[in-house]
């Protein structure tokens, strides 16, 4: 190994951060020194890595001042406050919150789609949300065939998407419900388990979720492709910590179900999930603690000439976040990208 | 009340066989006597319906002797062998089942969208799938505006739509994952709690389910509406017994949400459930035992001029089933058309 980094997590304590960590010792990061972060609440709780306690530090502005490399999954506000401190400190922050994420100054990234866009960070490269993630990783292959036209969506999130308290709370419900109690509803806003919602974020003037202009507007810049029409319903399913996901694609010619069965096939990240006799397709169950993105189901659409219909399931937690954001970080690292190129972020 | 009728549930232990007895008795059907029937392994439950307990029978030729009506709702096969034989002894069977769906000289209809199909029964009116039903009572009003071109739903199928001991199975799958135990899979090929998977249905040559193949005939057949094209993408998910769909509809202008909230407000079977300041659309915990299609999140799709997204909730057993059943055989009664008008099914 020619170069380690000084590594921190910001974040540590939550699904993504533990998701991190993990990956981070089973991918063999290049870390000299690793830093664990979180808010006052979480310092003080210890967390093991490569054999090692850590302790978890309360985040403050010094923590920065000796650190390569930043991953941050604390939640946009968070990554508002220190993400500017962290990048004056001379830190790249691999960001996987929304905050920066549409900032044209940002580069949006998914290693399989996009490498190139790291080269351009001003100091800031930001994670896209999680059901984009895996339905680039899915399309952007075909995509590179032939242009998609429009993309109908309908998406069945996890749990895990809400955090890992969201997880234990799911869990809590089901209990409760199978003992005829009332279910307790703290993080979402009514009982998931045996049940399911329209995702909760914001609703703008159109009536689309926060959720479904996140698949909208970060695939669009992903892609390059602006003019790529993009509807999509995104739910909220009692499942911990897999997303799935329908999508229904138009071409502006047919696009053959068994050439994109074979182009998928080869593609990076993604894992071709079909047994048509026995009727096996991609499942959270089987999606969740995987690398890839399993698709599979994929048709011709019947009811249009140029449609292609197909099913994903990815684990949300790792290339839904935390495996998303160790990628980048490898990118950095292999391009040599760890000071920025491009002028600071204005932040 | 003029003329009551002598009825029979046939697959009367089931879970639609229990609504449909819960149903009749609250809606106050016109009943002189009611005969419950079932397969040998169920004969001799007891059941009870205005107060009296009725012994089920073990269904046999002579059983359909002095019946005016049957409410079959015992599966494809036991529609097949005993539809023709009561028909014969001179009842109208409505039959639950996939069995005649599809045959044009038996009426599928929905009370809401096509009741005057009902008028040239040859002794056996189908009731249709669950999913078409809850889809088809939701988008003919908007239909009846402006005809749609195409439909692209994703349905999140509850457990209840495999029966019963589905519902129960789901249950214990989930108390078995709570308690670190292997969930039991008995009925559904793989674990449903917590997780999710296509529709199990036998798949076709283009890649389609049966539930999914569904939805697209049934649908152009309730609608009269041969060159409405459709594609369908067909999932259970653990709810228990309500069914939500996600719905995009393309018609030939642009169809103003807002219009489109108008004319749902006001439509037979539809409830209108959208409150956009609290983020509250329809859910499966409110569908559960209600007779409306609840209906919400209709939004302009930002994907396609003339495309218009909705979203909605409905009770399987209900609405999806025996709800829809029994309002057939109440216009039968209204409209005297117990005895058949049109020849003979040649069954």
């Amino acid at each position: 190994m020619s170069q380690s980094y000084r590594v921190a997590i910001l974040g540590a304590t939550g699904a993504v951060g533990t998701e991190l960590l993990q990956l981070l010792e089973a991918r063999k990061f290049p870390i000299s020194e690793l830093t664990l972060l979180a808010s006052e609440r979480s310092a003080g709780e210890v967390r093991s890595f490569r054999g090692e306690e850590l302790t978890v530090e309360a985040v403050s502005p010094e923590k920065f001042d000796a650190v390569d490399i930043v991953l941050a999954s604390a939640g946009g506000s968070t990554s508002k406050e220190w993400a500017p401190i962290a990048v004056k400190a001379g830190a790249v922050v691999v960001d996987n919150s929304s905050a920066f994420r549409m900032d044209p100054q940002v580069p949006l990234v998914v290693p399989e789609v996009n490498p190139d866009a790291v080269e351009a960070h001003g100091g800031v490269i930001a994670n896209p949300n999680c059901t984009t993630i895996l339905m680039s990783v899915a399309v952007w292959p075909l995509h590179q065939k032939q242009p998609i036209q429009r993309i109908v969506a309908s998406t069945y999130q996890s749990a895990s998407g809400a955090g890992a308290r969201a997880m234990e709370e799911v869990k809590q419900q089901a209990r409760a419900i199978l003992q005829g109690q009332v279910p307790p509803t703290e993080i979402f806003p009514y009982p998931l388990a045996f049940n399911l919602f329209p995702h909760n974020s914001d609703l703008n003037d159109q009536g689309y979720c926060a959720e479904e202009m996140k698949m909208v507007q970060e695939t669009g810049k992903i892609f390059a492709a602006s003019d790529l029409r993009i509807s999509a319903t995104c739910v909220r399913v009692p499942v911990l910590r897999a997303h799935s996901e329908a999508i229904n694609l138009e071409f502006e010619q047919p696009f053959d179900a068994d050439e994109a069965r074979e182009i998928l096939k080869s593609s990076p990240g993604v894992k071709l999930v079909e047994d048509w006799q026995a009727n096996y397709f991609p499942m959270p169950m089987d999606a969740s603690g995987r690398d890839e993105v399993l698709v599979g189901r994929i048709r011709q659409d019947i009811s249009h000439p140029n449609g292609l219909e197909l099913w994903l399931s990815g684990d949300q937690i790792r290339k839904g976040a935390a495996l998303n954001a160790v990628q980048i970080a490898e990118l950095l690292v292999e391009r040599n990208l760890l000071k920025a190129s491009a002028p600071a972020l204005a932040l």
